[in-house]
Formats: C-alpha cells, sequence, structure tokens
C-alpha cells in the first residue's frame, strides 16, 4: 500500500516541500516582472516536453516541482506581472492566495449545509459585505458561482422561469402554446450573454443585440422599440441584460431608463458588472451602479478586480425563490433534515453545479487583510492611471483614442499621420500590439469599434504601478515609431 | 497607497504565514480524524460569530488565521476524515494540495491557449493521461470543467446540437418545425442529469427516466420501448446519459446494450461515470466501462475517486466539433492569430465558462506523485474494503444489504426481527445514521430504493482504512442495538 493522503510524500516531506513551495511563491510574486508577460513559446512546446504516457510508478515531488519550472513555466503568460494590460487584468492576492491554499486542504463540497456549515455561513456573510459595499440594497441575496459566465446563465434561467410559464416542466421546444422567448443586450454585450441565450434554447435568434450611441452605451429608445416592434411579431420579450463596464470599452449601459423599461414592460433587468461593477465600491465611483438597484439580479466578480483568485464570481439576485424555482432539484440522497424544514441555505438549490468549492474562503481572507479602504485605494488608483494614460493618448497626435475611460481600461490606436486607410491601419496596430507584446514588459489584447482596429489597455493588477503604465505608453511610441519607418510607403 | 500584491503583508510575511499554514495542513491532514466528521453546529452559529459588517482598515493575517481555527473550523465537516462515508468522498491529497496552491500564485486564466499555453497544453497531456488509464480510444478528446453537473450539461447540449435542427441560431421554442426534444436516462441517474434537461430548454418532461431491474440497472428493453412510443408519440429523441455507477447503489448501467440501442436510433449516448468510470483504471474492473468506448461522450470526475482537489472533472467526447458548434462564440476581443488559423485549442469554445482555471496542474501532480499504479492500489483497496463491509452486514441478521457492490459504496438498512413496518423501520434507520453521525467518528448519508430507507457506506476517501471501516460497523451494530433497546415497542 503507498502512502495515503500525503501521496508520495510523508507529513514532514509535505511540510518541506510546501514552504519549498511558499518560498518560490514569494519569489515569483516578488519579481513576476522578470518573466515575460505573454509567454513566448510557440504552439506544441510545452506539449512535446510532457511524456506522452503517464508514470506507473510514483515520481519524485523534486523531479515534479522542477519540471514545473523547466516545462510548465516557460509556457505561462503572467497574468501576475504588473505589465498585463490585456483583456481583463486580474490578481490573485497574497491573502487571497493563503485563503485557497486553505480551501484546498479543507476540501469541502459545499453542496449542503450540513457539508459544511462553515462554507455556507461564511458565504452569507461575506456575500453580504459585498453587497454593502457595492451600495445594493438588503433585498438582494447573494451566491458565489465560478465565473460571470455562469451568474448570467442563472440570471437568464431565473428570469425564464419568471414568466411562469411551466418552462421548467415541460421546456421550450414543440409547445404551440409558448412563442419564441426574446432577451435583449446591446452590441457591446459580453459573448457569455449570447452563449447563455444558446445554453438555453433561445438560440442567438433569441438574443437581440440593440445598438449602442457614440459612447458605446446601449440606447434606451432603441430597446424600447425593439420589445414593441417584437411584441408585435409575436416574441415574447423577458430579460435585458444591461452592461456596468462592457468587455470592449468598459462603457456603462444607462441603467435608470433600462430599468423604467423593464418595469414598465415586466421584463427582468440583469446587470453584468462582472469588471466595472466592483467600482462601485470606491465612494466616488458609486453611480456607476446608478438604477442598478432596481435589477433582478446583478453580477460583479471578486476575481476580476477585486484581488481574488480566479475563481469567483458574486451574484445577486432579490428573487432567490425564483432562482431556487429555476434550479432546485432534491434526490432523496441529498435531502436533510435541516433543508426539509428550511432553516438553513443549501447552496446547490443556487445553481447549476452540484459541486461547490469553498470560495467564500479566499474573498473573506482578501476583504479582510486589505480592509474596504485598501481594496477602495487600489480600484481608485488603477482609475486615476487610466486617466493618466488617456491623457497621454490625447496629448499625441499620432495616437487617437477611440472610447471614454469611466474606469481603468483605455482604447486608443495608433494612427499617424498619411494613413487613412482601415485595412492599413489595423495591419499597423495589430503589429505595433505584436511588437509590444514581443517585448515581454507589456501585454495588450485589441478590439474592434465601429469598424475600427483598437488597442485595449486594461489596468487591474495589483502590483501595477505608474511606473509601469508609462514603460507601456513609451514601448507603444517607441515601436509605433520604428512600425512606421519600416513601412514601404513612408 | 497600502501594499500591493502581498495584501497587508510584505513578501517575508507572506513567507512567515505562508509556511504557518503549511504547518497547519500537514498537521490537519496528519490528523484529520481528531475532529468529528459532521460538523456539530446549529444554523446560524458561524454566522452570529462573523461581524455583519466589512472591516474598513485592514486585519492582521494573525487574526485572520486565529478566526479561522476558532470561527471557521467548528463548522467544518470534513471530507478529509477517514470515516466520511456519506455521498461520495472525496480526497485532496497533498500533492494535489501543492498542485491548486501553484495554480493559485500563477492565477492565469486558461480561456485562450495565448493566455497561458502551459495551461493548455498541459490539459491536452493529462487528460489525454488519464484517457489512456480508463482505456478509452484515442478518438475521445478531453476538456476539464468544474463539475460533472457541467460535464454533463454540455454534453447534453452538444447532443442537441448534434439533432442539426438549427438550435443554437433558432432555439428550441415557438418553432413548427421542431417537435418537442426528448433524452432518456434510469429512474436512478444523478439529479443532474434533469438538472441540464431544465437547463437545456428541455423541460423535466423532456428528461424521461427508464426504470431499472431489481440491481439498479437501467433495463434497455425499456429503453427502446420507450423511445418507440415517444416517436409514435410525436417526441424527437436524441439523448441517453447511462451511468457507471449511480449515485444512490453505485450499479452500472448495461452500456454495451445500450449503445446498441443508441447506434441503432442514432442517439447521442452520454456515460455518467463521475464516480465509477474511475474505477476503469484498475485492471481486472475495467469492464465498467464495456461498452462505453461507443459513447459519445463520457464524463469521470478526478475531484471525486482520484484524489485531487475539488473542482476537476474530466470530460471526453469524440465529436469536438460538434462541442464547439454548440458552445464556440468568439468576439473580436478574444480572437487571436493562432487561434484564427487553428493551430492551439482555445478552450474556451469547449463549454460554458469563458473563465478558466488551470486545474490540470493539480492533476498533473497527482497522477505523477502517485503514479498510475499508486492510484490503482488506493482504489482496488476501496472496493476490498466495501467488499468485506458487505460480508459483515450479510452475516449479520439484523442487518440487510439492499443492492450489490460493484465499487466501493454499501446499501444496507438495519432491521431487526419483529419491525417490518417501512415508516417504522424507515425512522430507526435515520435514527441510527444520526447517531452514528454524532460520535463524530463516522458519516454515514441515505437514500430510498423501492421504497426502503437505505443507508449508503461509501468508502473514497484515501485515507479509510480497514479500522476505519471497522469501527463504523461497530458503532451502526451498538448504536442500533442501543436503538432497538429504548424502543418502547420492545
Amino acid at each position: 500500500m503507498p502512502d495515503r493522503t500525503f501521496g508520495g510524500l510523508d507529513p514532514e516531506q509535505f511540510r518541506q516541500y510546501g514552504k519549498q513551495v511558499i518560498d518560490w511563491i514569494a519569489d515569483y510574486l516578488a519579481n513576476a516582472e522578470r518573466y515575460p508577460v505573454l509567454s513566448p513559446v510557440k504552439p506544441g512546446e510545452v506539449r512535446r516536453q510532457l511524456p506522452a504516457e503517464p508514470p506507473s510508478a510514483p515520481e519524485a515531488m523534486d523531479a515534479i516541482l522542477s519540471d514545473f519550472d523547466r516545462v510548465m513555466m516557460p509556457g505561462i503568460t503572467h497574468w501576475n506581472h504588473p505589465g498585463f494590460f490585456a483583456y481583463f487584468a486580474i490578481s490573485g492576492s497574497a491573502p487571497g492566495i493563503l485563503g485557497e491554499l486553505l480551501s484546498a486542504a479543507l476540501n469541502v463540497n459545499g453542496m449542503l449545509w450540513r457539508t459544511s456549515p462553515a462554507a455556507t455561513e461564511c458565504e452569507e456573510v461575506v456575500m453580504d459585505w459585498l453587497r454593502q459595499m457595492l451600495g445594493l440594497p438588503p433585498e438582494f441575496e447573494g451566491v458565489i458561482t465560478d465565473t460571470a459566465s455562469v451568474s448570467t446563465l442563472i440570471a437568464v434561467a431565473a428570469a425564464r422561469e419568471a414568466l411562469n410559464r411551466r418552462v421548467r416542466e415541460d421546456g421550450l421546444a414543440g409547445r404551440s402554446d409558448l412563442p419564441r422567448l426574446r432577451m435583449y443586450c446591446s452590441e457591446q454585450a459580453h459573448s457569455s450573454v449570447e452563449k447563455a441565450g444558446v445554453v438555453l434554447g433561445l438560440g442567438q435568434a433569441g438574443v437581440c443585440k440593440i445598438p449602442v450611441d457614440a459612447e458605446f452605451r446601449m440606447r434606451p429608445d432603441l430597446l424600447a422599440a425593439a420589445i414593441d416592434e417584437d411584441r408585435r411579431a409575436g416574441w415574447l420579450p423577458f430579460c435585458v441584460v444591461a452592461t456596468v463596464g462592457t468587455t470592449s470599452t468598459t462603457s456603462i449601459d444607462p441603467a435608470p431608463a433600462i430599468a423604467d423599461i423593464c418595469s414598465r414592460e415586466r421584463l427582468w433587468l440583469h446587470v453584468d458588472g462582472a469588471y466595472g461593477g466592483i467600482a462601485a465600491i470606491v465612494p466616488e465611483m458609486r453611480q456607476v451602479l446608478d438604477g442598478c438597484e432596481r435589477a433582478d439580479s446583478i453580477v460583479v466578480n471578486p476575481h476580476k478586480w477585486l484581488f481574488t483568485p480566479i475563481d469567483c464570481s458574486a451574484f445577486y439576485t432579490r428573487h432567490v425563490d425564483t432562482l431556487k424555482r429555476a434550479f432546485s432539484l432534491v434526490p432523496e440522497y441529498l435531502r436533510t433534515a435541516e433543508g426539509d424544514v428550511g432553516v438553513v441555505k443549501n447552496y446547490m438549490d443556487y445553481g447549476v453545479q452540484l459541486g461547490r468549492r469553498f470560495r467564500a474562503l479566499k474573498l473573506w481572507f482578501v476583504i479582510r487583510s486589505y480592509g474596504v479602504e485598501g481594496l477602495v485605494s487600489h480600484i481608485r488608483e488603477h482609475c486615476r492611471l487610466a486617466r493618466e494614460f488617456a491623457v497621454w493618448v490625447d496629448d499625441d497626435p499620432a495616437f487617437e483614442r477611440l472610447a471614454p475611460v469611466p474606469f481603468s481600461t483605455v482604447c486608443f490606436r495608433y494612427r499617424p499621420d498619411g494613413i487613412g486607410d482601415e485595412s492599413e491601419l489595423e495591419r499597423l496596430n495589430a503589429d505595433l500590439i505584436d511588437a509590444v507584446n514581443a517585448t515581454g514588459e507589456a501585454f495588450l489584447s485589441h478590439t474592434q469599434l465601429s469598424g475600427k482596429y483598437t488597442i485595449r489597455l486594461a489596468i487591474g493588477h495589483i502590483g501595477t504601478q505608474e511606473k509601469h503604465v508609462a514603460r507601456a505608453w513609451q514601448l507603444l511610441r517607441d515601436l509605433s515609431a520604428n512600425l512606421r519607418e519600416s513601412m514601404p510607403a513612408f
């Protein structure tokens, strides 16, 4: 019989290797900027270094850790690098890592209250802490999911159930009593909204994308018109997803006007604040959630901009009973006395997944270790840095800013004199991104805005300081000049 | 500005507290049986000890860790206790914990190949290792999801897409060209199968539950009959979920016969082997997956019985293109050059969630640290212990075994002479479970089988040895005798 819980290790060896890993992490986090942000490996390069067959016999932890360093590390794109400006930067802070480590050690499945009362009750408390920090009213009850994709999926599923059309019981297909269902979001909404529509059986056609204004915000007048027109055409509108901080530009849909429409039309309003909603913890930014207090559900992601290791998504709804009606299935083997009498929450009833990690613990570590003030100051600083970067862009005639900067993300492009052709600009800016990324000092990603290829610089890593943003700007200026010079047309 | 990545800590303090946490974990894992398995706290007891409001100022890590011990620990149900026999016991082994710790530190989101090539390629390799261990053919391509609930959801979504009825584009509702869709599973299938049906818009009515034989296995003759009858009644059958190791009794549906039916009827066959499928890595148990090599998709859960910390579910399908057609949505901001030309996998295309933790790392640690032989020997031993326990039950006239024991789970009840009434037996056995659980030495859960209240003893924690199983049996015998004596009717 090989060793049990400790694998090939005994408890003393676990201590030794565990501490070695902790030392490695301390060095890594303190020096993450020594690594190239974007991994320079080529496709297949990591795979080729791994044996094609699993080992029959146990391998020594020394060998595993050494392969981790030798094979895995070169293939890591460093989300911990303060020069990570792509997508939305995230941070797993040190306190969050310790919380995650303890969760992994406890290894509880918090599906039922009794399968770890502390997991359920810590989640209730921490989610209420975050609700207060966001300034949401106490009617909002929270549950932690893994990702915003799942939070939005369960929101739309609850909205579908709120129709009271026996969707849970009878489904959607082959029913002459049920028209086609339609939900609405802006054309700038995240792909997870459309994915929720596809998964839930609405189809892509059931997700109506409302055009945006010049600042990439959903146009409520066009939303109202679309709903009217759809009703006349026999659709059954049931849900609107408003976004606070869209992925491309971090624009903020006008929630108050959208909430008016939803209330008049009796539609479920879900707010996707996965990234931007978090900023509402900053007192002078609280207005980013204006109108969202009237939503039926909202998601914000602590793993995105609250320094909590991935994954941790915070979902709130004021209609928990509807959510449970959409999801709760309690087979005999999961019945408990305390669940039957309803004195506890069994979070398995709140969504898709039965298995639930103790994710609240890391969030509890993060909020306590930073304190609300600490968290606020980081987010405030990220936004300040973004505004500063936007000024640099605005002041440089060779660059053009392409969207407002309500949070910590700046959309812009290089647009030197003499180049007006969009496809030429696209190639130039794509090359510029590649050139910056190839330095290993910064990692940028792109989007398209009104047909314009757009560079995004998204500040969100907790280690990012002014010098990192300034360095990115210097790289952009230097490398764009090089590219311009090497252009044949020049 | 407060401290950055390290929270209220500096790197040296992180080392100190990290090592303190490692020591705590080593002590905890080595002595998990000193804690009561099932937490004895009352509803609200943990919550009441936590402040109702979040702290404004940073708190010291000493205080957080001390509260963790003082407030959280009493509210933990110890899935690490070798006397955990409820539901399906799981284990987060020491090597898995180190892997999880490194994942948390790297904090990568493996949504795209480029957002950490090592995360994608390690996943490809490790999933292929596991495929080989399970004896599945190389056509099966794998992806890691969080839970079996999600793996089954994406399986059924792919099956729905495989109909080629424009479900992705047009959805299910209000379509006169689409009949009602129906999927099939046994009446012993896990609740997540029905939940997948509800989420995907089939409704509970769209999930047809086929009766089982005396050993709780799906009856293929009744499956075939149900499909026939449904076709005549205008349903569109599209998917069958067979289970290898059902939750109540761990029965094994006859996959070869079911595969015949699916192939004749052109239905997608998904195998839920979340628990039992893992046993196929044991050479003399390989036949538990007989017929499953013909499935369209299959799920097994490394976080269930392969000593990998929760969450980690391994999903395989031979129709990756169909899976991607069901899920892939690539907005501009997630396009990459290497993705566009198709030389890499972007795992975000394989399911619901965009955000993806680097879960393959812990599985890589586990498989390497134990070696296949080590993993096999643990599962073999669990099954041996269960067979031994079954013999004890069989040999005791006051107890009755209620199902075969193909894996490591035993279903039985206390049935002393003179008590024949089912409701009396239910009360007696429920009291017996409560009495055993109250000792803190073992944790059992229950199910219902053919109207009989049934005790389940599920062996799956890596630390469980013969002495723990023997102790559970001793408790069951002693406490049942006590209960019998205290019965008024006696």
